[in-house]
This record gives C-alpha cells, structure tokens and sequence, in this order.
C-alpha cells in the first residue's frame, strides 16, 4: 500500500459523497427529472460542457443536475482524484499488485524534465528509444535499410495480440490519410491460421518487414506467429534476420544477441500493454506507416491531454469529468454497458481499442487493498461508427434497454474534393445532421398513442467533438480515454495496470496444449483423464469432424 | 391481430411456466447450483448438447438444469413457438404492424413447393430473381458483360447500408479463401465522405462496377453515396449506366427506365433488410465474388437448418433451444448483454451482424398487440473473435460483470498448409486450446485467498461447432441466427420485422438537413429558431472549427 491509498477509504459506502449520490440518484426516476426538461433548462450547455486543448465535450444530455455535479466533484475530492493522477505521473508505483509504476505518460513527456522511478530518471531511456526510432524509420524510408535481396520494405506486419495490437491499429486507421511512405500495414494478431494465411497471401515476402511485439517474448499467440512468420521467409530463400525486428524489454528472447534481428527496440515494465501505443509498441510502426515526424505530432497532442488531466482542477478537467459521469451511470444509475459512437469512419477501431483499454483496466471486483466491491467495477463498451450504428442497434438504443452513449464528432474531415450535394448538403454535412439528430432524439422521446411509435426518451449521452483528425487530435483522443480510464479506476480504488483475470485461461489453455502435443507425438495417447466435456472437445478435434458425446 | 397470435396471451406473467421459471431462477442464487457443480454432474454434456445438420450446440456450461430445461419447454409449449415457426415460414403475415409476411426462408427454399401470400405464390419470382443473378454473374465472369471501354469488371462496390451490407459484409469475409474470380469486394455503407475517400483510392474506374442495395432507393446515406459515385464516375469520362446495377423493389426509382443500369434486381417487401443476404441483396454480390454456385451452396445451408428449424421437436430443435436459453439468461437470470465470440478470424464479422440482426428485431419494449412489456426485451450484443477476445476484454469476462458468451468453433480450418508446430501444437490446435479451456475457466473459476487472483466463475457460456468454413456451414450458422432471433421475439410476443425505432432520428435529421441546406442556399440564414443546443452544432460546423457555446 502507497501512502496516498492509505489515505483513501477502501470502503466507498462510507464517504459521504457516495451516499449522497446513491440518495439523490433516487430522483432520477421523477417525470420532472426527464432528459427531455433538463435540456430546456436555461444555460444547459454553457453549464454542462467544457471546452480544452482542442477537444469540446458537452454532458449536457446526461442525466445530471447542478447537485449531481456538485456531489460528484465532492466525491472526486474524497477520492483524492487529482493527487492520484499526479502520483503517477510523478512515477509512484502505484500498481501496488505489480510493484510497478504506471508512465505511460513519460512516453509522451517533452517537456525536459526528469521523471524518476525509485529516484532514476527514466527519461533518458525513452529519449534513446525514441531516437533509435527516428533513426530506424529514416533508414527505411530513404532505402538504406532493405530487405536480404536489396528490395525497399513496402510491407510491416506487426506481429502483436491485446496491447500489442488494437492502439496501433486503431491509430494506423485514423491517420491513413497521412500514409504517404508506400508502405502498408498488415497486423497478426490471433494465433488463427486463417489470420496467417490472409497476410501472406496480401505480401510480397521480399519486400516484407515482420514487427514482432510482445514485452515478455513468451506470449504464445506471438510466439507461435513468428515462428511461423520466420519458417515462412526461410522457404522463400530470404534471411529473415534481415526481415525481422523486435519490440520487446530489454534481455527477453527477443533482444537476444543469440537471435539476431534487424533492431530490437526497448518496452519497459512501466508501461502497460494497453498503456503503450505511445511507447515503441506504435512508435515502430507507425513511424514506419506515417513518417516518425506525424508519430512525434501524435503524441504531443496526448502530451498536451495529459498536461490537462494533470493541472485543470476538477470542474474543468474534461477526463475526470467523463469519468465522474461514467461512474454516476454506472453505480447510481444503474447502466451496466456503454457505447461509443464516432460520427468518423477513421474512428471506426477506436472503440475496439477502448473496449480493452477500458474492460482490461477496470474489469475488476476488487480493490487495491484486496477488498471486495459491493458490486464489480467497469461497464462493458462496445461501440461503431455512425451512421452505420443507426442502422445496426440504434432500434434498441432507442426504444429497448437503455445504454449511455458516447457520441464523436469531427469538424474537419480528411477528405474535401468530394462536395456532390444531396437533398442540398454534403455527405459530411448529412453525418453531422444526424450526429446532430440522434443524442437529442435519445434525450426528448416522443408521445405517441400507438405504443409502437412511442419514444421513452431520458436516454443518456455525451458528445465530444474534434476539429479534425490531425495526428494532434488523435493523440488528445486517446490520452483522453486513457485519462478517463485511470480516474474510473481512481474512484473505485480498483488497480488499472493487472489483469490478473487473464491469468485462468491461460493456465487451463497450457494444460490442454500439453494434451495436444502429447497425442500428437504418440497416436495412441487418450484423454482418460480429463473430464468429460474437455474429452470430448479433444477427441472431436482430432477426428476432424463432428462426433457426439457419450457416457 | 393475426389467429395466431389472438391465441396468445399478451401477458407474460399470467403464463404458469414464466411464472414458475422466475421461482425456478431464484434457486440459482444457491451455491450448489454453481456452475462448477453442474458441469460435473453424470452425462451433463449428453443431456445438454444436441448435434444436428452439421452443427453441434452445447449448453451443458449454461446455468441451467433438467427441471429449467422442462420449464422452458413448457414455455415454448405455451407460446406456441413452432405454430409460430411455420406459420412464418408458410406466408402468413405476421409481421402485423406492417401487414406484411417475413419469407427470408422462402429466398432459399429449394424443395419445388409453392409459398403463398394471399393465395399467390412467390417462388416464381423468388426462382426469376436467382436465374437473373446466375446469368448475369455469369456474363460478368466470362467477360460478356464489361465496363464502358471493355475492361473487365474486377471490383465491385456495395452501396448500401444496415441491412442492405451487414449480412453480405459478413458472409464474404467468411468465405474469401473461395473467392477465386479474380473479383475484389468493397463496402460503401456510411454517408462518412472518408468512406467514398477510402475506396475510390483503392478501385480502378474502368474496371469497377457499383451495386445499389437499397429496397425503397430512398435510403439517405445510399442515395447520397450512389451520387456520388455517378458523379465520380463521369468525371473519369465513363458512362455510369455500364457501371452500375441496382437490387431495389420493382417500380422503385432505382427500378426505373428514365435512369438505365446495366440490371435491376428484385427485393420484395416480404423480406426484412437484416433477413436478407439469402436474397438478391446477398445473392448479387455474392455470386460475383464467390461465383454463384457458391452463393447457391451458402442458401443450401441455410435451407437445412430452416428445415430443422420448422420440424424438429422443441427438445431437438437447436435454435429453438438457443432462444430458450436467451431468453432464461435475460428475463430470469437477468443477464442484459451477449458475447459471441467465434475462434475463427473469417467469423470476424458475424457479431457485427447478429448485432444488427439481434438488436433491431428485438431491442423493443411492445408486444405485437401493442401492450409495454415490463421490462424492455432483446439483449446486447457485442463480439470479437477469439483469442483476440481474450486479451482485450476478458479481464472483465472472468472477474467484472458476467455475461453470457456464445463460443464458435471450427473443426477444420480453410488453411492446411502452414503447420509448423510451437510448443508441440499447430497454430489452430492452440487455437482449439484456447477454446476448449475458457467456458470451463469461465464456469470453474477458481478460489485463491489472495483476492486479486480468485475467479468466482458461474459464468455462462455455449459452444457451438461447425466441422468447416464451407459454404454450406456459413449458411447453417447464419440461418442457426435467423432462427433464434425470431424464437425469441415469439416468446416474448414481439414484431421482430418491424424497427419504429430508427424513425425519430430521421425525423430530426431531415429537419437539420433542412436547415443546412438552406444555410448552403443562404449565406445569412441564421438557426435562431433552433434550440440552443441544436443552434451550437450548426454554428460550429458552419465555423469549421471548435467554437464556445453561449448563452
């Protein structure tokens, strides 16, 4: 336990401020305490928004009210929000589970000051990353690092699973537009042979750089991938040494002299996977895919969010603010999912991203202090982009079970030579009048007396808005959410940084892999000695074909 | 009403089997109705699990027992669901708020009986409609039918949305390892101008051909995109009419002589948008992308499991019992969100569509006679495939808020020639691994006096099995889905056919186009008579950028 923590109820029921929430959430069910009154409430929106660092975000269609608000900036103060945030930003290990810090921040820290964990600047380090980066990058990109037979890398697959994978993706997608280096981006993610088997059919294996990414080196979805990456060139002829490089921590096996790789860049234990597409896991390739220069604009603009986070008190701090209204729909409304719903297809991964930065971190029943919560933490988040989700789930949105929604828009889109008018607007013109149309269709319902056409309303949401999709933008956006996340977390007294949850399967998953490889080995090998079910799921895949069950 | 449903009280709760399934759930509080006690109980796979028409479903990891499984029998008993099935499937329209038959199982009856609606048989031109798609494919793939200046068509661009793109979107990803006519398919879904942006930059004009789904051809965002598209067209100097074919209602306006295609394809009112990839709307891409005898195979699936669907008994009917199961997991053990979860990457995009498919039939609170049902009916439905899954949100599947997961598995994968083993197993052995090892991880859990690593586990789950990725097997699964969703909805006396629920969006939207428009018109319109939060929004994107809302 960190001194901070010990200063910090484990208890959330006895902070006042979490009372007073759970007695004036009751009001909520009142017919004045509609959406569809709070909205027309003089000065709404000048109220319930806030505008930063390029980044609007408008609450004023959740379902609070000035004493809500109030109630929760109190239950920030209890929580001690802000010194937290602080503490790990300062480099405080406060992933007491791991004894670890958390400075996913550092990797976005220009600011030239130092940042110690256990009193050694960790900066210098990242610096040479960074630096090992820009050089690696330029060297491709100017044609004097190719691959065996002399051929310019065209193709980066991004060998990786988890956290390893979805920030980068999620960027590499929002940014294409910046992708003028002839490079495309491939990622290998599931250890499915089908996932495999695409990718070498979209390369050219001479032309090919594999990033393999996973800070232990012993993940087993990675590992089974690149070796099959790495018997795959040798097939073709190619020494893959040359078509190989690492993103891994320092004297794993894949920063191993004995493995010899193009460049091994460095991860550090204080960056969480989910943490780390602003470390060496997106620097790699996204310096590869956008240039490193647009990787460095990437995260200045988290840098910039997270100077926010860190300095703006709690009524004008924008991720605390979302995480307040996360958790009063969570706890005191009682929402168990949320959606996020970017009105910008480039968006269209961020909430795949989200969803495990958000679960992963918060997807926890238990406190800091080994303490059970009187109910689990974080919502479950799916999401995708609009208009394609108004005519996917939006009928349920509307008139089934309620979920919060997290609406996003972008002012400026990517592409402006297409200006064709329909019904007298713009394709980008129409998203926004429906970006427009629906939080305010959720909010007000309708009356009707065929109770098929009826809309409840009082559906809750938040809009965020962009100015475009600049790699300045995108780096506030993630920093946002990953702000947001920590302060949910913060509030609860859950750790963000485990996933201790992670840790059954993987162990049930080793047990059947030795089974496998034994009857693989020796033909007459069976699986007595399992249960029944396990038996059966054994026996059918080695049948190749389905059987049925038997006593 | 039809005489059916007259036969079918409205009430939920005045039905002795409902009645007594809500006793029943509340025993599963008990700790020895814990999962880890079930699964373990004499021949639990055997009596919860049914194999059928090349797909195996096992709810032996369900909360369930024999007197559960007898009550919710009672209940399909009750509600009549195979009355319902086949009076579905035989032309009755019981899509009563709309007045309308639901025949997407007619799209692939191949069994030589005629279907009637009113007494007029509709294979004629169900049978019309697929000798159109196969000659016209077929012209397409032997180079009879061209674009404009000769070339061959080899992308084909799907303008379409929602139901007119998820199904299709779905079924190709499934089935890319047989797409071998040289044919590259792109999907053109949200008004998003990146969307247009993102294909026209990875198409060949000349050799491009545009396919229109829409079955009123009024669809906002399909008009706009095919707009768009004929605009783009012409500026490449190439007569759109060569490059274009629409699927839309006979008469429609993409049905119309005044505006020529190379061919008009029919919908019919009788087939809702999320039911119909079986039709024209799948059937036209997909026979180019895969060739039709592919495409014929795929409805072959389909056809069997609506054969096993319609005759099975309620305790042998597969996706009968899945509904059953849904419905105990929502109503009884009040479970609100669903994962489904295929290890398998050409699955990828099956959540996305049982997402729609689920979502838009069921997200309603309104019983067909026009009665609130108590609490709102349909789930939430998200996915990812797997192991993906597991190192995203799993965290939170194994020690957050539980929720119900539908596994997939497939027997044999379509790629056999990448076997290198690690750690002793194939890539899809571990693959199988994985599966075999998480509903039992997720149903086991697991006990440790360290808090942070105790499972609590009860957690439910299915398996369902396919042996293969054939053409065949996707369309099982898909109709396996079809199926289940309507039981559903006949449980709870829902219209699963019609979506009221996306008008009021529309409503707005077509308002705020409207004030756009006119601003486009007239640069001094002002939105003063706009409420102050809808005036904000339209004030910043006329600004451009971020501005400050005011009072």
């Amino acid at each position: 336990m960190n001194f901070l923590s010990s200063q910090i109820s484990h208890n959330l029921n006895s902070i006042p401020a979490w009372k007073n929430l759970k007695k004036h959430a009751e009001n909520f069910s009142r017919p004045d305490k509609h959406l569809k009154y709070l909205i027309k409430e003089n000065s709404r929106l000048e109220k319930f928004s806030l505008t930063c660092n390029g980044l609007f975000y408008d609450f004023s269609r959740q379902r609070v009210d000035e004493k809500a608000m109030s109630l929760l900036f109190e239950l920030a103060e209890a929580r001690k929000l802000k010194e937290q945030f602080i503490s790990m930003v300062n480099g405080e290990k406060i992933n007491i589970s791991e004894n670890r810090a958390a400075l996913h921040t550092a990797s976005r820290n220009f600011s030239g000051t130092s940042i110690c964990i256990d009193e050694k600047d960790v900066m210098p380090e990242i610096i040479k990353t960074r630096e090992n980066i820009r050089e690696f990058v330029s060297k491709v990109h100017n044609g004097k690092i190719t691959g065996s037979t002399g051929k310019p890398f065209k193709h980066v697959v991004v060998i990786g699973i988890g956290g390893s994978y979805l920030g980068t993706k999620f960027v590499s997608c929002a940014l294409k537009a910046f992708a003028d280096k002839n490079i495309e981006i491939h990622f290998l993610s599931n250890v499915d042979i089908h996932n495999f088997g695409n990718i070498v059919s979209a390369i050219e294996p001479e032309s090919t750089l594999w990033i393999v990414v996973s800070k232990s080196y012993t993940t087993t979805e990675t590992v089974a991938n690149a070796n099959l990456a790495i018997s795959f060139m040798k097939e073709k002829g190619l020494e893959f040494s040359k078509h190989f490089v690492t993103v891994t921590s320092k004297g794993s096996p894949g920063d191993d002299p004995a493995n010899p790789v193009l460049s091994a860049f460095h991860m550090f234990d204080f960056i969480g996977g989910r943490y780390s597409v602003t470390s060496a896991v997106g620097g790699v390739p996204l310096g590869l895919y956008l240039g490193y220069e647009k990787f460095e604009r990437f995260l200045k603009g988290a840098e910039e969010m997270d100077i926010h986070a860190k300095n703006s008190p709690c009524g004008k701090n924008i991720p605390l603010i979302a995480a307040l209204i996360s958790i009063w729909n969570n706890n005191f409304l009682g929402y168990q999912t949320q959606a996020i719903i970017p009105y910008a297809s480039p968006l269209r991964k961020l909430a795949l991203h989200i969803q495990q930065l958000n679960m992963e971190s918060n997807g926890k029943s238990v406190t800091q202090e080994g303490h059970f919560l009187d109910e689990p933490a974080g919502p479950i988040i799916f999401g995708e982009s609009g208009t394609n989700a108004q005519h996917s789930f939006f009928q349920l949105a509307h008139q089934g079970r309620p979920f919060p929604i997290e609406f996003i828009g972008v002012i400026r889109p990517q592409y402006d030579q297409y200006n064709y008018k329909s019904k007298g607007v713009t394709n980008h013109q129409e998203l926004w009048a429906n970006l427009i149309s629906q939080p305010t269709a959720l909010a007000e319902g309708k009356e009707d007396k065929n109770k098929a056409k009826y809309f409840s309303g009082n559906r809750p949401s938040s809009t965020i808005l962009i100015n475009d999709l600049s790699p300045e933008s995108v780096g506030r956006l993630l920093s946002f959410y990953e702000a947001k996340t920590v302060f949910e977390a913060f509030i609860w007294g859950t750790n963000p940084f485990d996933q201790f949850g992670v840790e059954l399967g993987k162990k049930l998953a080793s047990n059947i892999r030795n089974e496998i490889a034994l009857k693989n080995e020796q033909k007459d090998h069976r699986f007595e000695h399992m249960d029944n079910i396990t038996k059966f799921y054994l026996d059918t895949i080695f049948s190749g074909k389905l059987i049925r069950p038997r006593s």
